[in-house]
C-alpha cells in the first residue's frame, strides 16, 4: 500500500513538489524488450507543459524527462523505469502571503490539519506539476498498449458550454489549443476564456477520453473491475469532482429498453454492438467495444476576486491569487486523463494475461 | 492485489456466487475489543434485503448473517472476521434461456470472454447479490466510525425526476420505500415506477450518500486519495455509470469565485465553511466538513421488451428477461452506497491514524 | 495490505480460531477451467490431519472441506474459491487454566500485549489449526502447477539427529510416520520421540521442500525474489525459527569455488548444472533445477515440565500443559511446508506470466 | 504488487543498474515533521561505502545521497521522499567477457532467461549496488524508530570460522574492518581473507542483527508476522542464502524444556524473560525482548579460479572474473542487514499503531 503509488502490475509511484529541485516517477512491471528513449515520453509531457498558450498557467518548464533507470540500449529491460524531470522555473517570489494562508477550494488548509506541516511553495504536492510524472508514465503505458489501441481525448464542454456531437471531428482537437473537437464551440470558448481571464476568474470543464481497439476481458469482478478503476484514476487528479463511464449521469434517466446496447454478429464472428451506452464495460469487464470515460473538473481555484479564508494562526482573512495560474485547469488535464485510462488498462492488460492467457483478444465467438 | 478485496487497513474479500451454497466475506485489520455480535450487522442486512417492496425483485432471503471468526465473547479480537449467508432461495428454474445467451447490458459475454466460462444462474458472481457482503461489512465500518459519525444515504433522482433539495428531510427517508427524503418525490415515483414495472421496463436513479461528523485528514495526496477511493468504491457497485463529489459535474458550468468555499471562524477555534462546494474533500484530504458523494445507477437490464442479443455459439438471439428482478436497482443500492462510503472512511481513518496520530480530529486552528 | 493474506496474484486470505464455529479461506486469482472437486484438496488435508499416529495431536478432527464457491460444475470460474472445514472437536475441557496464564514460547502474552484481548481456547488464531487452510489452498495451488512439478517434502532432522542424504529414497516418505527418507533415521526417531512423549518431553525438527520441473524465470529482482517469498512464506508457518534455500547456512563455511555451480550444455539445448548449491534460484529467480529450500521448527512449547510464567494480573506462576499435543511439530510441518512452496511458485507463475509471456519453460538456450 | 518495493505503510521502492547514471528510492509514508537532512543518512551510507578497505570492492564511489522531495525546511512533510545517488565510477571497461556469458553463481542466466535481455554492466540490476538505497532508507526508518530502539549488527562468522559469544563485545565492531565483536576473531579473518584475496578465492559468512528496546505487539498473525517478514526482507539481499530469528536452526536439536523462555515480573511491573531462544518473536509478534536475526552470505560468486559455464549462444565457456570484487561479500552485508531490519520495524510500528493505538509501549502487565 502507498499513497503516491497507482496500479498493481503496472505501478506507477510519483515523488515531488512543485518548487523542489525535481519531479519524477518509477515505473515497476513493464514487459521487457520493448523499445523505449526519452523521444517516446517528451511528446507527450510537451502536450500537457505549461507555458504553451494564452489558455494555460504562464509557468515556463521545458520538462525534459530524463530516464534513469530500466532501458537498456534502447530496450526496457523488465526492470523499473527512473523518469525524472528537473524543475526549472522555480520562481523565487514572495510566497509570504499564502505561507500561513489557506486558499478556498486548496489543499493548504487540509493538508496543514493532516501532516502539520507543508511545502507551501506552488502547493508542494498538491500541485498540477505532479501531473507531469502521470503523462511521462501514460507515454510508457501507451508503449505496453501497441499500435491497435486508439487512445485519445479531448475537451468536450467549459463552463457549461458543450461541444455539438454531431460536429465531433478528432482531427480538430489537434488543431486548437483546447483539445475542442468542435471548431464552433472552441471558437466560443476562446471569447470566454479571454474574458474569464480578464475578469480574474476561472471555469470548469468536461473531459472526454475514448480508447478504441482495447480487447475485452479487461477488468474483473468485483473490486478489481476497470470501470471502477478507471473512475479512482480519473478523480484522483486534481481538480476532478466527477467521473463517468458511458452514458454515465444520462443512464439515472433512461428506461431499460433505451440503455439497452443490443448485439448482432459480424460475418467474421464478431460481435457488434449496437449502441454504446455501457462505454465499452459491462460487469466491470471491457466488451472490446470503445472504452468511454468523462470527467468533470472544477474552475481553477486561484483567482484574483478575493475570497474570505482563514489562516495558520485562527485569523480571519482574505486571499487572493495574484501569480500565473490556468484560467481552465480542465486544459491541460486532456493529456493527463488520457494518460491515466492508458495506465490503467496497461496494469489490467497485464492482470487479465496472468489470469487468462487463452483469452480471446477480440469479441469474437465460435460459429458452430 | 487481489480483485476481489478492498481496502487497504480495513480490508474486505468477498467471495460467493448468487445460486452457490453461500456468500461471504473476510473483514481484516478491524480493531480489538469492538464490541460487536450478528445483531450489530444484521439490520443493515435488512434494509438491503429482497423480498421487502413490490419495487425491488422478489427473491426471498432471509440474509441471515453468522460471523464465524475474530469475535470473542462480544469483542472484536484483531483477528479476520469471516462472515456468512446462506443462500436459502436458490429457486431451481430452468436457466436454459441464458445459460448460452448474452443478455444485453449483463456481464453475460463479458465473462464468457475472458474465462471461457461462467455460472450462469442468476448471475454468478456478478450478482448484485455480492452486495449484501458489502452491507455486513460496512456495519462493522460503522462500529469503527463511531457515533461522531452520522453516515446516511438517500434516493435523490429516479429515471430523470429529481427530489426537491428545498424539501430535504432526513426523517423522511426511512418512511417510504424509496429512501426518498422529499415525501412529493416519493409519491411521483411510486406511481412512476408501478407503471415501468406494468410495462416490463426499469428506470435509473442517483443515490447521495452524505458522511457528518468525519474528521478532518483523512485521505492522502496523491493516489491515496479520498475522493479517488471514494470514486472507486461507488463505481464497483453493480450498475453504477457515474460518481460524483460535492458539486461534481456542476462545477464544470461554475466559475471560481462561485465554486469557492470561504471560511470563517467560529469562537470555539473551529473552521466553518460557508458552503460545500468541495463536497468535505480538498487535495484529496477530508476538511471536517460533510462529505457528499452521488453515484447514477442505470436501469435493470433485465426487462421484458424482448431484446436484440446473441449467444455462446455466436447466433443472433432474442432475450426477454421473465424472473423477479428489480425494476429499479437504485433503490437497493442505497445501503450498499452507504456501506461502501463507511468502508472507505474506516479504512482511511486507519491509515490517517498510522502515520499521523498526533493529527487534530476536527478542523480546529490554534489562535494565537 | 492484510495481515491474514498470502501471495499476491494467486492470493489466499485465511481466517479462523482454533475453537471458534469453522476455519476457512479465500483463494482468488486462480485461472478458470482448472477441474477441481473437494476430492483434489481432501487427500493433502488427511496428510495434514491430527490424530493419526501417536506422535502428533490426538485431537480428532476430519477435517471435512468444502467449496463454496468459485467452481461451477467441476471447473474453476477465475471468481474466488471460498473453502470452509467445521471446526468438530472442540473439547469443552476447563480452560481456566491457560485462561490468564502467559505459558513460554506461546503467543499468549504477545497476542494480549497487541490486542488487550485473546481468544485463549486452544491458542485462538495462533493455533497451528490454521495451517490446514493453507494446506488446502496448496491443493488448488498444485493445480496450477500441473504434473511438470513435482513437490515434496521431507523430515531431515530430529532433535538434531539427520538423516543420512546418502540413503535418501523419497518413496520412504510414505511410508513411516514422519514423512523421513532414511529408513534408519525414521526407527531412531520413533524410539526417541515414544521416549520425549513419555517424559512429556519434545523435539525440534527440520524439514525440507524440494520442488522439481519449475520453470526458469519465476521471482524477480529485487523485492519480489523467490527465495525472498519463499523465505517468508515457510517463516509464517507456525513455530519455524529458520529457512534456508540451497547450501543455506552451509554457504557461510564454503569457498567461492566450492560453491559455484558450473554448467554444460545438453544436446537438445538444456543447460544443465553439475551441482545445486544455488537451491535453483540465483538473483532472486528459479534456474530450471530443483527447488531446495529447508525449514526448522522449534520443539513444541506445550510440554509436561512445569515451567517459570506470568498471568494477567503480573503474578508469577508456574505452567505445565496437560493435553493432547504433537511432541514434535514439525511432523505435521512437512505438508505445510510444501503447500507454503507450492502457494509461492503458483503466485510467481502468474506474476512471470503476466510480464514475460515469451519466456521459455526451460532453461533452453539458442544453439547458433 | 511490485517487485521493487518493500514494506507496507513503510514502502520503499528503489530503482537503478549498477552502470546507469544513478541508483535511487522512494520512502513512502514517513511521518510529518521528523527532523531529516542528507547529514542523518550520509553516514550509513559511508558505512556501506564500497573502497573503503581493502577486504571490499576496490570501486570507488563518494555514494554521496540527496534527499529530492518530501522534505522542507528540514523536516519530512509526509509526502514521498526522494532520494538519488548519481554513479561515479562507471569504469568503461570491456565487458565483452560477461556480456554473452554467464557466471556461475550470478544472476546472469535467469535474467537472460526471464527477460530476454540485461544490462550486463556491473551486474545491472542485481548489482550489490541496489543495496546503497536500503541502507539510505534504512536511515529514515532509525529516525522512525528514535533512540528508544538500538539497532546495531555484527558479523558472527566467516568461511565457519564463528565468533566467541563469551567475547562479544559492541565496541569492537566499530574497531575493526569486519564488523566483528571479537578481536581474536577479528584477527584470524584478516589472515584468512588475506589468503583468500592473493588465491583470488572467496569466503561466505554469516551476520547478526540485533534490535534492542522495539516495543512489543510489532507483527501480526499470520502472514503479517514480524519474524516473516524479517525473513523475506533479509533473504531479498544478495548473496543471502539462510535467514534465522533466535535460536534458529538450533532449534530443532533442542527439547521443549531448553527451548523455553521463561518469564519472571520486574517489581515495576514489566515481564522478564529469563532466556531469548525466541529472539523477542512470539507467534510472529515482538514480545519486547531484543529482537535477534542472522543471515548467512555466499561466498562472492566473483573469483578467480576459472568455472565452467556457457554463453547465450549455447556454447560452453570458461569464466574467470578479473575487476575489483569483495573477497567476502558478507562484509558489507552488515550495514545493510541492519538497514532491512529498521525498514521492517518501521513498516511495523505504523502497522501497528493503526490496529492497536492504546496498545503498550513495554511489556507491561497491570497488577492488581
Amino acid at each position: 500500500m502507498s499513497h503516491n503509488s497507482f496500479g498493481h502490475l503496472f505501478r506507477v509511484t510519483t515523488w515531488g513538489e512543485s518548487h523542489g529541485p525535481a519531479i519524477g516517477c518509477v515505473v515497476d512491471g513493464v514487459p521487457p524488450r520493448l523499445a523505449l528513449t526519452e523521444a517516446d515520453i517528451q511528446p507527450f509531457l510537451d502536450r500537457r507543459r505549461p507555458g504553451q498558450s494564452k489558455f494555460v498557467t504562464q509557468r515556463q518548464e521545458p520538462d525534459q524527462v530524463r530516464i534513469l533507470s530500466g532501458v537498456f540500449e534502447g530496450l526496457t529491460t523488465g526492470t523499473p523505469i527512473a523518469l525524472v524531470i528537473e524543475n526549472q522555473d522555480q520562481r523565487s517570489k514572495d510566497y509570504g502571503e499564502i505561507k500561513d494562508r489557506f486558499r478556498p477550494g486548496h489543499a493548504d488548509l487540509t493538508y496543514e490539519l493532516k501532516y502539520g506541516i507543508r511545502d507551501y511553495r506552488g502547493g508542494g504536492r498538491s500541485s498540477a506539476r505532479e501531473t507531469a510524472m502521470r503523462v511521462a508514465a501514460g507515454a510508457i503505458a501507451r508503449r505496453m498498449l501497441g499500435t491497435e489501441v486508439t487512445l485519445r481525448g479531448a475537451l468536450v464542454n467549459i463552463g457549461g458550454d458543450a461541444v455539438d456531437r454531431a460536429a465531433w471531428d478528432w482531427a480538430e482537437v489537434e488543431r486548437n489549443e483546447f483539445w475542442c473537437p468542435d471548431p464552433a464551440a472552441a471558437a466560443r470558448w476562446e471569447a470566454k476564456l479571454l474574458e474569464a481571464r480578464k475578469a480574474g476568474s476561472s471555469l470548469g470543464a468536461v473531459i472526454e477520453i475514448v480508447a478504441e481497439g482495447a480487447p475485452p476481458g479487461l477488468g474483473a469482478p468485483v473490486y478489481g473491475k476497470l470501470d471502477a478503476e478507471l473512475a479512482g484514476a480519473l478523480m484522483s487528479i486534481n481538480a476532478v469532482k466527477g467521473v463517468e463511464i458511458g452514458e454515465g449521469f444520462s443512464a439515472a434517466a433512461l428506461s431499460g429498453e433505451g440503455n439497452a446496447d443490443e448485439m448482432r454478429m459480424e460475418p467474421d464472428g464478431r460481435v457488434r454492438f449496437l449502441s454504446n451506452h455501457a462505454g465499452g464495460i459491462l460487469g466491470g469487464i471491457s466488451t472490446g467495444q470503445p472504452i468511454v470515460a468523462r470527467f468533470a473538473v472544477k474552475p481553477t481555484s486561484s483567482i484574483l476576486a478575493p475570497r474570505r479564508a482563514v489562516d495558520k494562526h485562527g485569523q480571519e482573512v482574505e486571499v487572493m491569487t495574484k501569480g500565473r495560474h490556468d484560467p481552465c485547469v480542465g486544459i491541460r488535464a486532456v493529456p493527463v486523463g488520457e494518460a491515466m485510462v492508458a495506465c490503467v488498462l496497461a496494469d489490467h492488460l497485464l492482470r487479465h494475461r496472468a489470469q487468462n492467457p487463452d483469452a480471446p483478444s477480440q469479441a469474437r465467438l465460435p460459429r458452430n
